[in-house]
């Protein structure tokens, strides 16, 4: 592994919601870690470094995408303008009955491609197959926490595949794999099955990730079938007791979050599924006012059409201001915060990721800062939420390897990938009438 | 003036709210105007064409921008997280008190640069010392619609200067420049004020592009102070008697879309603006069942940020369908609908811009569509709304001359245009105590 040095690139810190940008530095990248950062950092003769210029160059730790179905870009643009129920019941669970572990392979793939394109390092998926999406974390040179979502009527048998999977992957890949249990939902499991799963990720010494209370009506059905919320039910079975990814959990009660708050787990938080869904609501105050971790998350590119972590940073704090009626909600060092120290948080990595800072792992996004559509840079930081695109993205590093230079990727020929799903698209666009993997409750 | 023939690309036509993508056509340019559209289309030995390759790229009409204050630009990321008063009397007012002329001309540049680059070739601009925004025109290759903004305390000789404005630029840049009047708002000019308007327009025979209705506290201080809603004081002083461009119009009550249906006058939809400045609720369905015209706008950098009318389309089709708590609203094709035969209807160019066919202006956008995240290409449509980045744009056209191919700029010059306002960002960037164009009401 060759050791990095990033010559003369501004850096952007956020810490406690404060905002600081650092002109003209070094970054020295030893292995997997930020060694040092300052100015004309001296570099002996003996040690061999590559040299990146930076200059110019906006250096953020690298993106991180808290919940996603990374493979589901197969099914891009397939399931549009229609509702949840026919979201789920005539498109998404009957496509997804058609896929083959060498789809998701390829999935995974055109996938991790689009994230590394905008800057993404790291992402926490849910998903089938996961051997799959393991082996495409292994070729790009992602860092992933990955988990096999189990329904409750696939039965214990499943649980324990995932289980097997769970240990087979565990620190693979360089350390860049951490597995994880994925039951779907409160909804599509139930009370024992979940019991279950928090005591399996108790022996394995793992976590849960896990979709909860997406909409009011997953609440009040919760309620009416069984006397509590989807986020009590969680509490009630043990799942709240390890570490847990809640997926999207919009409609959290006061008492939810009261429980949540301490727990440890965090809210995965993903407004253009929201709005493109018709969700509701979008209120973050609550969660954030009692110390919840929240980061930043895609979804499945099924119903938010894009892997694109800055675009959802950008709504996140639009959509805040639209539902506070107010634009002094979320500035813009709160969203940046979210999007760094909250997501690393959610995927309990606030110790290693989400800051750049000597003995971090090395996970850097560079942006270009030279467009015209930032410019005046009066704030690079409001420019960075507002204004920059994704494909601002120059360079992106992660464990210390190198992803993309110039735009150009280094470890996915894309190329190969299309030509790959191209050959799978007909077989993958259909849809055998009464055949889904689940049933979404109308 | 050369003539282009596009060959092999696939074109985007929206008619009626209907879809239709047809693959590998060309295009034949003549002078101004789109001449043919068809397969391999023969061109004589005789005449000259110069070949562009569009094989792969989606060419849509140019898109259009049917409010902005374009210069404003250059107080981008200035006015970050403040209330709507403070965004106005403790910023853009005092700031824009510092503008000459020159800074106009080269903000205008800068956010045409930024324009081409995401597409748009036609802006409907409201701002001040209109000569120079007249003459970024003519150097860009745009289409615009330029009003000189005009605040009632300015007085009949302002009017009257702007109605000169009106008379130097008419028509002016090859047919490219259409010249309106351009008081601000009912709240910041008045009953006589907006009278004497609708008579200029009249004795000019020109239109009027005016802000109004933006909050329901300038509905409501209207109601109070004059009896009646800002749309019911445009139609009693005339000014819906002349072509109009009305920004914003979030809130018009059920009387006021009775007012606006027939008139002709058309709603510029800025989302982002909207959701930023906390500005309520965003609906559109009331007016567009009433068959008011409703076209895309991205208002001014100063609130939006970008000037980037394909982030307003997708924030638009997101934000209706949360607004209606319902994924069916606005689909795909009604969301396209209002992007190019919605803006054209409100620019008053129906017939001329906003559609691919022979005998239109010739103003294309051509964009790439082999990123992988606008892949597969089950619904290039969708891809387009929902995947595509402004980023993808390729190749411009704005009146039968190319403005931008392979992505580089050839008509504006980005390094001066920087060097330019960097030269001028520190006294830009200055507000003196009390200074101030105008005062929003508190």
């Amino acid at each position: 592994m060759a050791n990095l040095i990033i010559r003369g690139c501004d850096i952007l810190h956020v810490m406690d919601g404060k905002l600081n940008i650092e002109l003209c530095q070094d970054i020295e990248i030893r292995g997997k870690l930020i060694a040092a950062i300052g100015n004309d950092l001296p570099v002996s003769e003996n040690d061999r470094f590559q040299i990146i210029e930076g200059q110019g160059l906006l250096a953020i730790p690298g993106l991180m995408n808290t919940h996603a179905h990374v493979p589901m870009v197969l099914f891009r643009g397939m399931a549009e303008d229609v509702s949840v129920q026919a979201w789920f019941n005539d498109y998404v669970f009957p496509l997804e009955s058609n896929l083959t572990p060498e789809d998701v392979y390829w999935g995974a793939m055109l996938g991790m491609a689009e994230m590394i394109e905008n800057g993404v390092t790291c992402v926490a998926d849910h998903y089938f197959y996961m051997d799959e999406v393991a082996r495409a974390v292994e070729t790009s040179g992602m860092r992933a926490n990955l988990a096999w979502a189990v329904f409750g009527h696939q039965g214990e048998a499943q649980l324990d595949a995932t289980c097997q999977f769970i240990e087979r992957w565990q620190g693979k890949a360089d350390g860049r794999i951490t597995t994880w249990l994925g039951p779907h939902a409160p909804y599509t499991t139930g009370r024992d099955f979940l019991k279950l799963s928090a005591e399996r990720a108790k022996q394995l010494d793992t976590g849960i990730h896990i979709h909860v209370s997406e909409t009011s009506e997953q609440v009040a059905l919760s309620l009416q079938e069984h006397g509590i919320t989807p986020v009590q039910m969680l509490a009630e079975t043990g799942v709240l007791e390890v570490p847990a990814i809640l997926a999207h959990c919009l409609y959290p009660t006061n008492e939810d979050v009261k429980i949540l708050a301490g727990t440890g787990a965090g809210v995965a938080h993903a407004p253009k599924t929201y709005l493109k869904l018709g969700m509701g609501e979008i209120k973050l105050q609550q969660l954030r006012d009692a110390g919840v971790p929240v980061g930043l998350a895609t979804d499945g590119a099924g119903s938010s059409n894009t892997l694109d972590v800055l675009e959802q940073l950008r709504m996140m704090a639009l959509v805040q201001k639209h539902a506070y009626r107010d634009p002094t909600t979320m500035p813009v060092a709160e969203a940046l915060e979210i999007a760094f120290e909250g997501s690393a948080r959610v995927l309990q990595m606030g110790d290693q990721i989400g800051v750049l800072a000597p003995g971090r792992l090395a996970d850097i996004a560079l942006l270009r800062q030279d467009g015209v559509h930032v410019f005046p840079r009066f704030d690079p930081a409001a420019n960075l939420v507002y204004s920059s695109k994704s494909a601002d993205v120059d360079t992106v590093i992660c464990n210390g390897e190198l992803l993309m230079q110039g735009r150009k990727l280094l470890t996915i020929d894309k190329g190969q990938v299309k030509k790959e799903i191209s050959a799978r698209l007909e077989r993958l666009g259909q849809r055998t009438p009464g055949k889904r993997i689940a049933v979404y409750p109308a």
